[in-house]
C-alpha cells in the first residue's frame, strides 16, 4: 500500500507534473485548523490515547455508519447505549470486525484518512485485512503507549500552528485555561457554539438558558439573554476564541423588531413554541449573533441543512452523532435575506457559510459570496470532505466568487490522528484543481503557486483572524 | 464506424491502459439483468422479431421522442393512436425517416446502443444514413428471419444468465409457466409490479382491485386487500420472482395506524379520494410492501420522481410511454421517513432506491444508503442510463456509501437487442471510473479488478438474491 | 501573459490535438450574436468609447460585484448613485483600484474576457497590476481615441455578421432606424423585451402600460392591451427583430380563460394585485406571447430564476443591475405546463429556455427540450457563461436532448469589447467537449467538425431565424 507520492494528483503526466510542483510548495506548510472537534482535555492533560479501536473506530461516525449500513450492529463496534450499557466486546474484537469489512471503504475518504494515519503515525504500510488485523492492532497498541503518541507530541509532529475546538456556550473552558497556565507552546483556541442555549428544540433548552443566565448574572428577559451571550462571547474571546459556530436545521434567519423578538423569547423559554416559532427563534438568534460579531469581531460560522437524528430507533438506543444525520435541500437566497439585509454590507463582519446541499454552490452560495462583503464560503463539509466533493466545490464556486471569497480548509474532526491526512487531501485536491487551470492556461504557474499557498494556509489565518 | 475497442474508456493513455485491463476482466462475464421490460412471450414462444422499424424505432421512446422534439410526427414513426388506428406507413418508410434524422442522436446513448446492436447482431459497421438506409433495412430484415435471431438464440448469444421481466399484479404469468414447462435452459423470472392495484389514480383502479380480490378469494377489506397482495406475491415467487417494483410519482411513504389505513383504503376504493389521499395511500402501500418483503424475502425497488404523461394532447392521442414523462425534483429525506422508521434498520430487508433527480445522490441518497441497513442504491436510471449519467452516479455516491451499497447495473429495457450494448456501456463506464481511482492511487489495481467484477456481475446477483 | 493558442483546450495531448483541429475549423467563423445588451446608439452614432474605466469597469457588474464582495465601495469604482450623484473619482483612480484587486479574478471568466480584450483590441500582453496600471491606462486611452476603436470599425474587426440588441417595448428603435438609414453594412436587429409593460411589479407599470396603449391607439382593455403588444411586435419585426425576450422571477405560466385573464389584467392595471396575482399575470403573458409568436414567427426567449435586487441597501443607493441579483431554485416541469399544454406541440414555434439553476438541466430542461417540438435550450447563462458552466451544460443536456435542441451561443453582454472573447471561449469549450467525445469514440472526428460548426455558427442562425 505505501502512500504514493502522487496520490490524488491528476493522471495526465503533464498536469501531474504541474500539480506535483504546486503540492511540493505547500506540503510542508503548518496546519491551521480553524474549525474542529478535538477534545481540549487532550491538550490540557496530554493523556495516552486508548486502544486502537477506541482511537480509530468506535467514535468515528464515518466508520461506524458504513459498517452499520451493511448490517453490523453498533454494539459490535463498541458504541455505548444511551442507558450507559455497552456490549461486552474488547478493542481487539472490534478491530477484527472492522478489518473484516474494511473493503467497504474502497473509494471513500475514510479509507484514505485511515491509511494515511497508519503510515504517517505508525509506519504501517500494509492494507488492513482479517489476516493482519491482530498484528496491526498490536503495533498500534504498542505505539500509543509511547510518549511520542501523546496529543502534545503529535501536535508538533503534525506541524499544527493553531487548532480551534468547538465548545458549548456553558463550557467553563477550564481545559483551555489549563493549557494556557501550563506554558505549553501549542495554540488551542475555543469556539463559541451556543446551539444548546439558542435552539428551543435542543434537549434541556430552558434549563440551559437558566444556567446561561445564572453564569452571567443576567435576568430572564430578552435583553438579559442577549447580554448573557455577549458576556459569554467575551469570556471565550479572552481565552483566544476568534469565532462562533452555529449548527441549524436550515439557513433561516429573522430580523424581528425588538418587542416581537422579546415576546418570541418569552414563548420559547416557556416551552410553548411550535416548530415554526422555534425555527424563527433560531433564525432571529443568527442575526443577533451577527450583530454581536459586528461589535466583538468574532467570525461567525453557519452550518445548516442537516436533518439530525433521522433514525429514531437508533437515536433512542444510542443517542446523537451515530451516522444518522442526513442532509436536506437548503435554500439560502430567501433564508439569509433578513440577516443580510441587516448586516450583509458590513465589510468588517465575516460570516462563513457551509452547505450539505452542493446544488447551492453555483446557484446561490457563490453568487451571494461574490456580492456581499460580509460573506465567505466555508470548504466542502462533512460528506463532501472528500476528493470529489472538494473538486466540485472549486469547480462550482471559483468562476463566480473566485478563491478569495473562500476560507481555506477546515478538518472539522474529532479524529486527531486524521488531521494531517485531511489537510493533505485538501492540499492535493486544490493543487490538482489549480494544475488543471494552469494546464489549460486559465492561470499561469506562478500565480497557481501563490494561490496554492493561499488555499493551504493563508486564507484560513486571515478569514478566521488567527 | 466499427466499434472501437477502447470506446468510452478514458483518453489519457495511462488511465486507458488500466481501464482496458479492468474491462478485459469483465467484458465476458454473463449478463445478469435483474430489472427490465422485455416481453415474457418472447422466451415462451420464441417468435421471429418483426421488421427493422418495429424492432428498433416505433416502440423505443428514446428514439421517437428525439425525432418528435424536432418536428417529426409520431404517426410518421408508426406509433399507434389510442383509438387503435395507425398511419398507413410501412417499416421501410419509417426506417428512412429515422435515417434522415439519425444525426440528431450524436452524443446520446441511443446512438451508442443502436450502433452496438447493429454491429454485434447484424455485423453492420456502417453508420446509418439516408444513402444506406434501404440496404441496411434489407440486411436487418433478412437476418431477423433466421433462427439465430430468435429470442432464445439471442439469449445465449448475449450471454444472459438470468433476466427479470416486469409484470402486473394481475398477470397470470402464463408465459413464465410456459418457459418453465418447455424445459428451455434460460432463466426468466417475473417481478411483482402492483402499481395498477396500488395507485388510486391509475386507470381502472377499482376494477383492478376487484379483480385482484377475485383472483385471490379475498374480501374487499383492508385486511383482505393486503392478504390478496401476499397471495399474489407468493404466486410470483413460486414462478421465480425475487423482487417487486414500484413506480410512484414521489418517494412519499406513510405508516398509518391500521384503522386509519383501512379507512383510507375504503375511501380510495370508493373513488372519493383527493390527490393527497391518493398519494398517502400509495405511500402507505410502500410501507406495507416493505413489511411483506420482510416476511417473504422479495427485494423491493422504488422508482419515483417521474411526472408521467406531461403532454396531455399527446397522451390523449397516443397514450402513455411515448416520451412525455419528465423528471421532477424528488425529496427522499422526509418522504422515506415513515417507511424507514418502520423497517429501515432491518438488515434482512433490501429496498433499492432509484432517482431521476441526480441532486439527491450526494445530498440524500448516498447518506441514506450509507446508513440504513435496508437501503441500497439502484444504478443511474432512464435519462441517466448514459456515460455521463453513470459517471456522475459513481462520483456522487461512492465517497459516502461506497460500492457495496449499490447493486450493479439494470438495463431496464424493452429493447431486447440493446441489452448487451447497455451492459457493455455500464461495464466500460465503471471500469473507466475505477481506472481513474487507480491512476491517482485511491485504489490499487488488484482491488479495482475485484470491484469491476462486483459492479459488472456479483452485486446484482447478491442484491436481487438471484 | 500572451493568450496561449491552446487555452481552455483539454490538457491530454491526444485530446488537445483533436480539440485544436476542431477549433481551427471554427475560430474564424463570423460572430452571430442573437441575444445581447449592447447599446444601439453605438452602431447609429459610432462614438468613441469613453475612458478605460468607463469601458471596462464601472458598467460591468461582473467586475464591480467581485470588488464589492471584498470590501471595495461601489463609489470607488465610479458607480453613480440613484440620486444622480457620483463620487468624485476619475477614470485613472478607478483603474488603479481595479488593478490593486485584479488578483481576485483568478479562475473567473471575467479575467479571461478582460485579458483577451486587452490583447486582441489593444495588443497588450502584460497582466494588469498596480505596477503597470498607469501605463496600460494610457495605452488604452490613446487607442480608444482612434477611429479603429469606434463601434462600427470594431464590428468588422470582430467579424460580427449580425448582432441583436434588447429593447423595451416602448422603445422607438430610432437608433435601429438610424443604422438602417445610414447605409452602413452592419446588421443590428432589435429584440422585443416587454417586461416593463408585462410585470405588474415593475416600476411604473401602470404608466408604462398607459404609454403602450397610447403608442398603439388601443383601449385600456385586455383585448386592447394584447393588440398593443401585437402592434409593437410588428413594429420591432419591421426593424429586423426576429425574437422576443422575457426576464421573469420564475418560469410560471398560466393559460386562463379569456374572461379571467381580462379580469386579472384589470386588477393588475388598477394596482390592486397581490404578489401571487402579479406572478399569475406574468405567467399568463408568457402564454399570450407564445401565441403571438405562433402568429408572427418571432422566436421567444425566457430567462427566469433570478431574485433581482437582493440587497435593498445597495438597491436604494445605486439601483438595479449592480451585481446583487441572485439565482434561485427554479421549477420548469409544473411551471411551464400551462404554456406547453397550449402551444408546446407546435413545431413552428421556438421557445428558448434559459436557467440559472443548473440542476434543472439534466432533470427537467433536457427532458422537456428532448420532447416538445416548440422547446430549445439556450446556452449556459450569466454566472454559467464560463468554462466550467459551459462544460456542465453540455455534459448534462447532450445525452438527453442532443445538440440540435440547443441554439448555439449567446454573449448576452453590454461589454462590446468582450464579445470576441466570449464567443471564442464558447467555441473552445465546445470543441474541448466534442474532442473528449471523439477521443473516447462517442463521435468520429468528421462529425465532430460538423457539430463544432453547428454550435459555433449555424444553430444560432437557424434557431433565431437570422
Amino acid at each position: 500500500m505505501a502512500l504514493h507520492p502522487d496520490r490524488l494528483l491528476p493522471a495526465d503526466p503533464g498536469v501531474r507534473a504541474i500539480a506535483r510542483r504546486l503540492y511540493d510548495g505547500v506540503a510542508g506548510l503548518p496546519i491551521v485548523s480553524p474549525h474542529g472537534h478535538t477534545d481540549p482535555a487532550w491538550y490540557a492533560e496530554n493523556p495516552a490515547f486508548p486502544d486502537p479501536a477506541a482511537l480509530f473506530i468506535t467514535p468515528d461516525h464515518y466508520a461506524t455508519r458504513m459498517l452499520y449500513s451493511q448490517g453490523v450492529p453498533l454494539e459490535d463496534l463498541g458504541v455505548a447505549r444511551c442507558d450507559g450499557t455497552r456490549a461486552v466486546i474488547d478493542g481487539r474484537a472490534i478491530w477484527r470486525r472492522f478489518a473484516e469489512h474494511f473493503h467497504l471503504f474502497a473509494g471513500t475518504p475514510t479509507r484514505l484518512w485511515f491509511e494515511h494515519s497508519l503510515e504517517l503515525v505508525f509506519g504501517i504500510t500494509e492494507r488492513l485485512s482479517p489476516a493482519n488485523a491482530d498484528a496491526l492492532y498490536d503495533r498500534i497498541a504498542d505505539a500509543i503507549a509511547t510518549p511520542a503518541l501523546r496529543p502534545r507530541a503529535l501536535y508538533d509532529t503534525f506541524g499544527i500552528e493553531v487548532i480551534a475546538t468547538t465548545d458549548g456556550a456553558l463550557d467553563d473552558l477550564s481545559h483551555h485555561d489549563a493549557v494556557a497556565r501550563s506554558g505549553w507552546h501549542g495554540r488551542v483556541v475555543p469556539t463559541y457554539r451556543p446551539d444548546a442555549v439558542v435552539d428551543p428544540e435542543a434537549q434541556g433548552f430552558a434549563a440551559n438558558v437558566e444556567k446561561l443566565l445564572a453564569m452571567t448574572g443576567e435576568p430572564a428577559t430578552w435583553a438579559g439573554y442577549l447580554a448573557a451571550h455577549r458576556a459569554r462571547r467575551e469570556y471565550f474571546k479572552a481565552r483566544g476564541a476568534t469565532a462562533t459556530d452555529h449548527g441549524h436545521p436550515s439557513a433561516r434567519t429573522e430580523n424581528l423588531p425588538a418587542d416581537a423578538a422579546a415576546a418570541l423569547f418569552a414563548r420559547v423559554l416557556a416551552g410553548g413554541a411550535d416548530a415554526n416559532e422555534a425555527e424563527a427563534f433560531r433564525g432571529q438568534m443568527l442575526t443577533e449573533m451577527a450583530r454581536m460579531s459586528q461589535d466583538d469581531g468574532l467570525v461567525m460560522q453557519l452550518h445548516p441543512g442537516s436533518f439530525r437524528n433521522h433514525n429514531p430507533a437508533l437515536f433512542s438506543a444510542f443517542g446523537p452523532d451515530k451516522g444518522a444525520d442526513i442532509p436536506r435541500a437548503t435554500d439560502y437566497v430567501r433564508a439569509m435575506k433578513p440577516l443580510l439585509d441587516a448586516v450583509g454590507n458590513d465589510p468588517d463582519l465575516t460570516l462563513i457559510l457551509f452547505t450539505l446541499d452542493e446544488t447551492a454552490y453555483s446557484r446561490e452560495l457563490a453568487p451571494l459570496a461574490g456580492h456581499y462583503p460580509a460573506l465567505r464560503l466555508g470548504p466542502a463539509w462533512w460528506f463532501f470532505d472528500s476528493p470529489e466533493g472538494m473538486r466540485r466545490f472549486r469547480e462550482t464556486t471559483t468562476e463566480t466568487c473566485g478563491f478569495h471569497n473562500t476560507v481555506g480548509f477546515n478538518d472539522d474532526t474529532r479524529a486527531y490522528l486524521s488531521i494531517p491526512a485531511r489537510h493533505d487531501m485538501a492540499r492535493r485536491v486544490d493543487c490538482a484543481y489549480l494544475a488543471r487551470l494552469t494546464a489549460d492556461h486559465r492561470l499561469d504557474e506562478e500565480e497557481a503557486h501563490d494561490l496554492a499557498r493561499e488555499l493551504a494556509y493563508r486564507l484560513a489565518r486571515r478569514a478566521y483572524r488567527l
